[in-house]
């Protein structure tokens, strides 16, 4: 099965195309094209036939300091402005690509396929482009949309269960942060980390349709979109609190159990919504399980340091510390909570209860 | 006198303001603004007090390789989403503060002022950055116009008689191209290496207004604005075949004479054609005999190396020569010619009969 739907931006409209198998397609349809994709799937795509660009996915490999590389090696190629770019790879692949489309010849036209499940249910859509300079991470950046997002499930074969949970925590986010019925429809698939191919597409599809409304609704992240930064908040502070030893995704999974049990906590959530959340939270909770004991090397969380760096959040305000929680009947909002010692105890308990909570105690030092 | 007037753009409108002695105004109404300063001008800036930023206007200084100290320096300033960058320079500046500010945390407002009269009179509106990446010039670019382009006509005169003479080319260019009235009106501000800072306001205001309108009914350069490279196809082979001997504005008034050399040898224009063209040829040669003996060092012209870069620009179809010429009643259009010996020859005799015109033929050889 395939679908497809439109994105509006201000930039242009573009397309996303869901469904099993489609890079042959895209093969077939831009034997011209300029391929630039993750070394991880070069050979393979080699094999097709098509000029390719690899670019290994790392930290360094988004950085201004290495985009000139690329561009050399595109125009090497003979990338002209007719030229069309194809991206095949995870968020590294997509800033870099976003980025040299965006610039070289002053623009040219772009295709992206997320490799990622992350990258399939969340990033592909409404994406900026992140780009590190020096040690500054994510400084510079731009906005340019690809003309079509393909979504090639099969993708989603050469991932680990790791990378699985960690795409599901950010497209049940979505979901949840869209309506009751969305993340309703988002359990009905029964995500886990083992899902077959059909699984896998209504997840993605789900997920990208309720993005497009926040994207279209918010386009510069000044309101609604704001919402998609629910279990980030805590999140970032966990991933960079522990050196990145735990992942995006199930950081923000993690973020996201301890929105909940802070709302609770503080008594935001009326009875009807803490049942809500609880939806939420045991499922957050089983998919943490089913991989715990696959994370190698097993996290080590230092929490003065998640506290430190949850203090540092340049989204606070320099009274109040800001957070995505549910609230009241279990709906998001973007809350402002007074910057003292008893809200720093509360949010130090709120991770305490959430780690202790899928069994995650023991790795806490 | 002071006066301002607005340009649509699809990334927004931005105003223009002609005066003199504005910049002491933009450092009131900006104090807390981050300067991108040329750094020529660097020390005259810093005693207003503000955070200024230092770039040397090279090549160099306009490549991919080097927006990154940039960037970093804008960073170790504090700037951040809310900063509004004022650059302060010629093209190169132009092109660097465009592409930094327009990546820069994805993008701050920016105020341009531009010092050359060429930047004054021409490129500070409709500006594209133009970037070079290792040995390709301007492989890179991008679109992202200032809030405000503020012309302090004051800046005029740090420039040489050269410079002058340079930027009047373009902006005389740009009137002809608009029409006989306005090129008229230009002639009219009797255009000189010596003028007084009201003359250069005129010509500044008469050139801005005239290439709004051709920013505004093309701003992707596809059909109207493409007139405005009249004089560039040969001014660039020009430039390039003598090693940039001849400067940028220089060479584009030699450029308008070959190619009305060019029209009026391959009869494309009629009497009254010809009277009018007349009349910018007679205007361009005067402005080059007043700095011939100024030229440092004298140039030296390879016509053979000239010719090479013609035929290999990129503009070219496989079988015509395209360049703007004045035909019938000295109107431009984008002609294309057959490529063949027969055209080649004429081109070379073009260049050879506009030289001599200008009294340049001992700089051949």
């Amino acid at each position: 099965m395939r679908e497809s739907f439109e994105i509006r931006s201000s930039a242009g409209s573009y397309d996303v195309i869901i469904g099993a198998g489609l890079l042959g397609q895209v093969v077939k349809d831009y034997p011209n094209a300029l391929f630039l994709v993750d070394t991880f799937f070069v050979d393979a795509i080699k094999r097709s036939g098509v000029r390719v660009v690899g670019v290994t996915a790392s930290e360094q490999a988004k950085s201004l300091e290495h985009v000139p590389e690329v561009i050399i090696r595109l125009r090497e190629c003979g990338a002209n402005r007719g030229t069309h770019l194809v991206a095949i790879g995870g968020g590294v692949i997509q800033d870099v690509a976003t980025f040299a489309a965006s610039v070289y010849m002053r623009g040219i036209p772009w295709t992206y396929m997320p490799t990622t499940l992350l990258g399939m249910a969340d990033s592909c859509i409404g994406g900026k482009s992140s780009i590190n300079v020096a040690g500054y991470k994510n400084l510079v950046g731009n906005f340019y949309p690809p003309k079509h997002v393909v979504v090639d499930t099969e993708f989603a074969n050469s991932l680990s269960a790791e990378q699985i949970v960690g795409g599901l925590f950010e497209a049940g986010k979505i979901c949840y942060a869209r309506g009751f019925a969305e993340f309703n429809e988002y359990l009905a698939c029964e995500p886990t980390a083992q899902m077959n191919a059909e699984q896998i597409r209504k997840v993605v599809s789900g997920a990208l349709r309720a993005k497009k409304w926040f994207i279209e609704v918010d386009e510069f992240d000044q309101n609604e979109r704001l919402l998609l930064n629910f279990g980030h908040t805590f999140g970032h502070a966990l991933e960079a609190g522990c050196d990145f030893g735990v992942s995006h995704g199930i950081a923000v999974g993690i973020g996201m159990l301890v929105a909940a049990r802070f709302a609770s906590e503080r008594a935001l959530l009326s009875a009807a919504g803490a049942r809500r959340v609880d939806g939420l939270v045991s499922h957050a909770r089983g998919l943490l399980r089913s991989v715990d004991g696959m994370l190698e090397p097993p996290p080590t969380i230092d929490l003065a340091r998640v506290s430190e760096k949850f203090e540092n959040d340049k989204k606070h305000y320099s009274e109040r510390y800001r957070m995505v929680c549910p609230i009241r009947d279990g709906e998001l909002e973007l809350i402002a909570e007074p910057r003292n010692a008893d809200t720093r105890k509360r949010i130090l308990d709120a991770y305490r209860a959430a780690l202790a909570d899928i069994g995650w105690s023991s790795h806490i030092f």
